[in-house]
């Protein structure tokens, strides 16, 4: 799959595909199927060892279709499955998703997407933390104009500068692993009271209690167990917004590179890989155009993730009219573009030239302003010397770059 | 196409598929070499009838992996073009985008796409129209509680809430209709300035000014024409902030049929249809799905349309460093869910089941609280009368409604 | 009033203050009064000539605090007009807002905010478009690079950039007044009904009905009148989205500045003002302050605007459940950052310094470069000239800055 | 201070207005020239121990105008104080501010305010909690019909509901904790590299490096240390989405809250409270105000935070050109109506009125289609039994009621 409206998407691959999605619904009933089975609800024919594999290709078509009679795509898909099970696995299309609600099936398979969303993403973070501590390191010395609000303000290194992406990048690299970590499976029945797990137990004379039984399935599914949290989606936001912050931190970097990359400046360029950067109409251009598509992604992800916090003020009830079913797009879109972005930004930082000449020569054009404060502290103090010189004015620079990398190394922990 | 995450999406057909796009994107190049003809600047045989039905099958998939390169679908899709009319229409393979720049394709692509959109959605509110002209006609005399911050407030009639929910969509449509006729075709060239077309003129004698060039194109494509708008892009917010105009007024008439659909106060029910409001565990369930999905896309649509503005604002340059990446995408998103929306509010209004009886029950019972204001009224002025009665309290209503029934019979010009 | 947090905020003045709005709301009352008196229902002496002079100061914070307790602050606001009149002007307390709703004084209020608020920006973007026709006028002829994608593209010239920002001012412009022309007054009664006004004309044997009765005071206000919008919010959402369309213009033409303004390439210069753009540290400091300021209006603006949106979708009953509350604070926020932008982005333009040296010598260094396309056509053909010249590159740019001129000057009709 | 415009406003007290702003920023000078003297940079007479007693009171519509040259409050302030300072301190006022930027003192001040308010939250949080605890221990037996999608789904306990309302709340106060932890202080010099304190340190042989400086005046804050986040801004976005996911979990029990007191429903009413829930007109109204008051903040913070998110994607160079300039007044809004929510939602749990009478009477009449799918698992194992009782369908909710009290009772930790 690839989105002809965003550039790159191809680098998402699967997740969030529909035929993921559907995958994914499977993979929670095979577990449900497996813990009823488990604790004695179900006979042991009923727990199947993988439904996708078992009903075949499923036309995500034509589940969308249907999909809009009961509002969610989970009621259509389990009539297709129970139907393809009947004949070779009556006892499974008979437990088929007993004691389950759609929200469960659909919450759930939609964690297990998240999950290795944010694992891609933190898998291209390694990549990019691999690169920028390198050219950290490398351009420690590396002088060049430091600029505010558009203009030539003090003098900073371009290992600086790199440390400072780096900061934002661990930052959301604390959050994205916590948020990972924090996405439970949903399991609460019709109303999220797990009574109709409860009955079950108790109509069969299976073991333990309905919480128990939950346990079991999350525990297939590797996710851990939480209260069901139908109208409570912290969850859900705690990933949305790590994932906003890490496409914030990756935008800094790239409007960096954009503004760097002017041919006026010029003191960065992005990596050249033939045909890229291209025009429809000009031979010659070489347009930045990684950072392009990464500013892209982080100018929207934040409404995106704004939406999945509405959808979480506007629940209600047991089950929301309306909220959670604007949540599946929202996540699938920003998931998407999220892991575009990583891979970009990896691709960005990793072959990143850095024109350290252009540089040097700017802040020789440019010293006498570029010293302006140094000049005034000096004065200040009263000091008559006029050895004023850039890299006598970076001295805290390295001090500052060498926490932050002390943290890149320690694995990111706070 | 339909969309497994936001059920009821296959009821916006085709629009905004990649595979229109792409079709749009070679009607664009068709009419420009149309236009490159007529004026004189390429010979006629450049000027093939549709390059689309020449070229044949183009696979939106390779298309979009291979836009990444210059960050947009135009590139790779006039390669494609041009090897597959070497052969055969070698002139038009030279001649093929000549003078134009990628955003001149692309944009005016986009605005056939939204066109075909806004058509659409006025379309299924002229359904709309006819249906709650006909409930405001047939319930001038229904009268039932007002509520307002949720609490029982004065008589109105379901006639009136008619009214003021056409009167909503009466508003959207104006702006619809406008915005549609003021999305102008984008030719401007490289930088805007038309100086490739220019260029070509003089260099081939070709007739006339670029403008008049261009306005041949546009008129080819039925599209007005304007002075290039690469980043004067007040006609895509203008038909987003249409679109959210319109979802907002479904929104807020869903919001309505989910409260009075409830069953503590069951005034009003979907339309039915067998298999719509389901669950997939409680049998007896029969949920507002419609109302559910018109709301989703009304607690939606602001999001985007402020995304659209957004990538406005952020515009520089002669064209955006992803400002306008932004815009593809969201306006797939909105224009989709806005048609998928705007037929189940038809579906909605046309078939929705009103309860005069459960009306006219709760006025009974709610009766003295009603007509607290009209005692109190009557208490002021000193009247003796205890005839109180909600039918005697409802006089202005029906001259409200003339008022909105009159706009929405006269076309609804303001 | 001056906010801190929002420098350049004082150039709002009063408008959306509590004062202002307290005085506003006195106004709808009066107008009100008026009209009860004009048509007979309430007795001569009740007609006061200007509630806000008769009740003299009314503390805003006391208002806010009484303000929550029925979650709006027309309520407490008429309990301290009663009591300030009921020795002299007992007959005006007594008919004070009789038939009216806290929605209507409140909705109606905000409108003439509103519009006085859409006049000022009316005013300062008749001061732009002065100064952009002057800019297009002068520099038809200067030419400078054109960027794209943050490279260079093809030549421009100054003048077609001023006309480019003129053309998003001049959409911006028709919306504006497009949709001040449409704010009417809000007068519906307690549940859209004007069932309480048809009531008291009843009772008292008044002229004509309740919609005549708000005809006059809608009149005296110098409003539209309009069928009750409590639910349907079109009003506020076309005014906030014609503000947003302005910001969005004024925001593209100031990050066109921010980047013109850099020194590396320093063609464009705020206009200087002593003591303006200064740093607390940094003496050389000359920010280009103006422009970042505007900017930061234009990525504020989209949020204020969807959140309209968003109120007017989660609408319901005949008066909202807290939708309606966010209005208030949102409209006074975007309002007051848009005149403030309104100004700025004025002086900014007015005094906009030029450097068509510095335009010059950059075509010349990178001539070659510009003229890529140019070279690509001649080339194509078969032109052996090798007279190239940005100059010869520009003839169609005098005749769009034409069109977009003689709009200007037609006073922006579309 | 309150807001006419946010009816409850002044439930946030002086939380980031501007005097409070005022106060902060000379905290912050205060502990800088503490800091500077201490590492034997600045002589002791510069450090003074209160620079805002010092210099009495400075009217923040001034400084406020001034702003706008310097595009931020902090270069007047320090115009201010240091004419003030002149006469009786000359030493700190030559000292003051030396070495740092105006960033600097601004975020270390939001910080402070944000801290603030972000402490009131957890208070009224601690309300919460105990009003949600005691709820969901005394209503463990009150059943009550569960609704999904506005219909009847199956029963479930008045008590679960609290326990899932507070569920909401937990996931909150973790990440709200956590958010104010990680708020560190700023000190980063003209372009984040602490070059300015590095020189005065050099030039004065003061102790120390520049980061254990840094660190000195933070300590005297109490605030954390962090390398400069000049342009790495998730120490502002993990509050903003900390508070945003506050207001979801208060919106979600405030939506419920409001469908619950609907007069038809009547299972909820607000704590009473004379003069509360009154209209301007309608004598018998009792509107669920605080309801009303709480979700107008729920639907209004998403945006908030999405727009602190945009700041930090469109942070660029050493200091943004207009993307900073947008967070204060975001903070501030944010902030306050947070702190205001959070006041009325303690007082709403702590007062609400749970009728278990008529919750009981539902459940009896709707029984026969609350039990449906206990009806239908019971035919599903082929049980004989009729014995249905709601209260037999509840065994779960008791034990996850239980998991939700103890993480409520252990702090809140996950």
């Amino acid at each position: 799959m690839a989105d002809l409206r965003w550039p790159g998407d191809h680098r998402a691959g699967d997740l969030f595909t529909d035929t993921e999605l559907i995958g994914d619904m499977l993979r929670v009933e095979t577990a449900w199927l497996a813990a009823l089975t488990a604790v004695g609800v179900a006979p042991a024919q009923a727990a199947v060892v993988d439904i996708e594999n078992l009903v075949g290709s499923i036309d995500p078509d034509e589940i969308a279709v249907q999909a809009e009679a009961g509002g969610n795509p989970v009621i259509p898909l389990l009539a297709v499955v129970r139907d393809r099970l009947a004949d070779d696995h009556p006892v499974a299309a008979r437990w088929l998703h007993r004691g389950l609600t759609s929200q469960d099936t659909l919450d759930t398979a939609i964690v297990l997407g998240l999950r290795r969303c944010v694992g891609s993403v933190l898998e291209l973070i390694d990549d990019q933390v691999t690169a920028l501590v390198g050219l950290a390191e490398e351009h420690r010395s590396t002088v060049m104009a430091g600029r505010t609000l558009t203009q030539h303000a003090v003098p900073i290194t371009f290992g600086l500068k790199a440390a400072q992406w780096l900061q934002g990048i661990l930052d959301a690299r604390d959050d994205l692993r916590d948020a990972r970590d924090r996405l439970p499976a949903q399991f609460g029945g019709a109303a999220g009271t797990l009574a109709g797990p409860g009955l079950l137990l108790q109509l069969t004379g299976g073991t333990g209690d309905a919480i128990s039984l939950t346990r079991v399935a999350a525990d297939r599914l590797g996710l851990p167990w939480a209260p069901p949290w139908h109208t409570a989606r912290a969850p859900i936001t705690r990933v949305a917004d790590a994932l906003t912050r890490t496409t914030d931190a990756w935008g800094r970097a790239a409007r960096d590179v954009l503004v760097l990359a002017r041919p006026e400046i010029a003191e960065l360029a992005e990596p050249v890989e033939s045909g890229r950067g291209g025009s429809s109409t000009m031979p010659h251009k070489v347009n930045p155009i990684l950072s392009v598509l990464i500013r892209r992604a982080a100018l929207t992800a934040p409404g995106h993730a704004a939406q999945l916090h509405l959808a979480a003020a506007d629940s209600v009830d047991e089950r929301a009219d309306g909220a959670w079913h604007t949540e599946w797009s929202t996540i699938a879109t920003l998931g998407r573009h999220t892991v575009t972005a990583a891979s970009q930004t990896a691709e960005l930082l990793t072959g990143l030239h850095v024109d350290t000449g252009r540089m040097a020569r700017l802040v020789d054009s440019a010293g006498s302003t570029l010293l302006a404060e140094q000049r005034s502290f000096a004065g200040f103090i009263g000091t008559t010397t006029d050895d004023f010189d850039p890299a006598h004015y970076l001295g805290s620079s390295d001090a500052i770059i060498d926490v932050i990398l002390e943290r890149a190394r320690s694995g990111g922990s706070r």
